[in-house]
């Protein structure tokens, strides 16, 4: 991509509405501008990272057997009265009246159209087990929306449901969701650690978030030091296989969001459990037969009998996670993109767009790239040296080439490792050397 | 995919509540489901579709020079008081009161909004032109929703946005759009007709629709009966090269809709202009100045004057396409979808699952398939042989590979093609052969 053509709205000061990191960065690169109050519009660096970001998780989706639909925003409030939960979800939820003062709402989360689909189509024990899942904006009318992304009003999510015959089943499936969410955020960049929560207003008796360790995070979690080391998974999961072994892993170290954190052993074990903040990108719930017992669910077992079937959601916070990875991947000048869902892989600098020598050296580069199915962002722009020294910092790709009139006239071209900071004056067939090698 | 894993919920009736094709097919298909009036959950052949739509819709864009951004669904009523269209959209915009008692809209269109990230960041004519696109739910509240997604209230539109620093780059950018729009159709396998229309309450002084031809279109349009058959523009386009000759070609037919067409020429020249009816797929405006004129989106031009900047819009109705799409392909049996939007290329159809021989050969040209880069789905369900054959006729793959005991015995397979209704029969080797001939 040329910059040139890549609307990037830079802004040069820290605005003042921002307080943590990735709020800060993600209005200074251009990625976000805020529309209305926790309300967003991406612009295009932070509608790729959007991207991304739901391609990562879909494909683990997809890959763990379940299937994707795309339910609408606006949800009848019918269903809603069904449940019981049209009263009960309180200010948080956004209530419509359309031109037929019929009651509508902007979906907070989807048991209940969801469990809609199902009872339209599925009768027999036969056709499950069923996961369905869909990435879709909600609207939750926090009272006080904060930290740009990480805390929206209207925000993207991933909310997967399980349908299942017996307890026994809708284990399985709860298994699998955990360890697809292990996967998916590893193949983010990031380390998500599993804990008991509180099931809130989804309810149910098993819950697991996906924390995020950051400072600035809005949860307080307590767990055991040697969790946060824990390599857990490696290479590809076999959906089909026994996941309870690896569930039982994972869950074997104590970690629990404070609301379920038993705070008497605590007092007793502070040099093995430590207290901490984290950021909350995923969330599960087991809830068996809650929505379906009052909105007759039912399907036939192997025995004949017709019950309510056994259910549990899952959701991963997707617009949030851009702010969560920023979070964990950033420093004093900027972003720092983890190579999963960089939106580039490298990003040549021409320090003087106009200068023959350095424009053919930077084009031919960016050719080169181009062809070898590197990603490549050329910031051919005429801004000067500095600014794009700065810019490349704070957007953040992983590698800078940095070609000026100096290095023109020794030939020798910098390599900047964004993340280590380290720089190595390279010639011309020594940067394409590194590019081949280089599975980035 | 293996049709056990895949969640499609066949109807075996024609739903009542639907009239024309395209929602019959969809319903019954199992690509879509009401949730309430006008408003759908797309189940997962449906969401494969409008992928595939929307895809080929964004890639259009950007190879025009576009630049993606998502903007919100809900936006705030200031933008559009400031505009004046707060007061004029009438009843089919949803206006919605917060939790703070602040109004918000569900944006049924985006001039406001984006013309206010352009107003936010832009200052320069050295930054112009800009196109912004965004693929992204918009609601308006229909007084009579109908026909499944061809008139929804909850649907999705890829809406671009030129800006431009004077009128003739304004037309640039509008004819850029306007042969973007000839190309994406055609990437669908749809004939789109480009017509004079009038511009409604956007606005402006030049407008064209893109229309489909079908009996069951809403549109009653006129137009030189030698247009249908036009062929226009072959091969990829060059969108930095002068368009306006391709665009006086598109535009030396007659063609309007029926709010632009002349009624007093048609009646002395019935043997040359036809009355037919078709679907609106698209729809672009220039308008100028008529939005950042009131909204203060100004720019320095290259005389250092500051002038509002002159826009267009540009809008593809990307769920309705997905009926338009049925509406002109498909016969009595179901869908019959072009080979550039066919969720799978091959249909493998065993018409005996459990009998070892059929499996055996079905899961081997399964395998086959997969490795060789063919889309393929397998009905491996045990539905019977008569259900499995209208299925298949119903989701309308472009071909049909049917093994059954009869086949077996004499080593023979059909090989069906959707569209012609043609059966051959083939040897194992020479199925092979077809695929690998076959570039579909």
């Amino acid at each position: 991509m040329l910059l040139s053509n890549f609307f990037l709205p830079i802004l040069k000061e820290n605005p003042k509405e921002a307080e943590i990191a990735s709020h800060i960065l993600m209005l200074r690169s251009g990625m976000i501008q805020q529309s209305s109050s926790g309300i967003y519009s991406w612009l295009p660096l932070g509608k790729i990272i959007l991207d991304k970001i739901t391609a990562i998780c879909n494909t683990e989706m997809i890959n763990a057997g379940s299937n994707e639909i795309l339910m609408p925003t606006l949800q009848s409030a019918e269903l809603w009265k069904e449940s019981g939960r049209y009263e009960d979800y309180g200010k948080e939820m956004l209530r419509i009246v359309d031109r037929n003062q019929r009651d509508l709402l902007y979906g907070p989360t989807n048991e209940e159209l969801v469990t809609e689909i199902f009872r339209t189509h599925i009768k027999s024990y036969k056709e499950l087990p069923l996961i369905l899942f869909h990435s879709q904006w909600k609207f939750r009318d926090e009272l006080r929306p904060r930290f740009g992304v990480m805390r929206g009003r209207e925000f993207l999510m991933k909310d997967a449901y399980s349908f299942d015959v017996d307890y026994v089943s809708s284990i399985i499936s709860y298994n699998k969701m955990f360890i697809a969410y292990m996967q998916l955020f590893k193949k983010m960049g990031l380390k998500a650690i599993p804990m008991k929560a509180d099931t809130g207003p989804i309810g149910g008796d098993l819950s697991h978030e996906f924390i995020i360790m950051a400072e600035t995070g809005e949860s307080e979690v307590y767990l055991e030091k040697d969790f946060i080391n824990f390599e857990g998974l490696s290479g590809n999961v076999n959906y089909n296989d026994n996941l309870q072994p690896i569930v039982d892993k994972y869950t074997s170290f104590y970690a629990a969001t404070e609301e379920k954190h038993n705070h008497e052993n605590f007092t007793n074990n502070d040099n093995h459990i430590i207290k901490a903040r984290g950021i909350e990108v995923g969330h599960i719930f087991h809830f068996g037969q809650k929505y379906s017992t009052p909105m007759n669910a039912n399907v036939n077992n192997d025995k004949g009998k017709n019950i309510p079937v056994y259910m549990g959601s899952y959701g991963v916070g997707l617009s949030r996670l851009v702010g969560a990875v920023i979070e964990a991947n950033h420093d004093k000048s900027g972003i720092i993109w983890p190579k999963e869902i960089t939106p580039w892989d490298y990003n040549i600098i021409n320090l003087k767009s106009g200068d023959d020598q350095c424009d053919k050296i930077c084009s031919d580069l960016y050719s080169y790239l181009r062809k070898n199915c590197n990603t490549v962002l050329y910031d051919d722009t005429n801004d000067r040296a500095g600014a794009k020294l700065a810019k490349a910092d704070l957007i953040g790709l992983p590698y800078q080439i940095i070609v000026g009139p100096n290095g023109i006239k020794d030939q020798v071209y910098d390599l900047k490792n964004r993340k280590s900071g380290e720089t190595h004056k390279l010639s011309y067939s020594e940067l394409l050397n590194f590019f081949n090698s280089k599975s980035i």
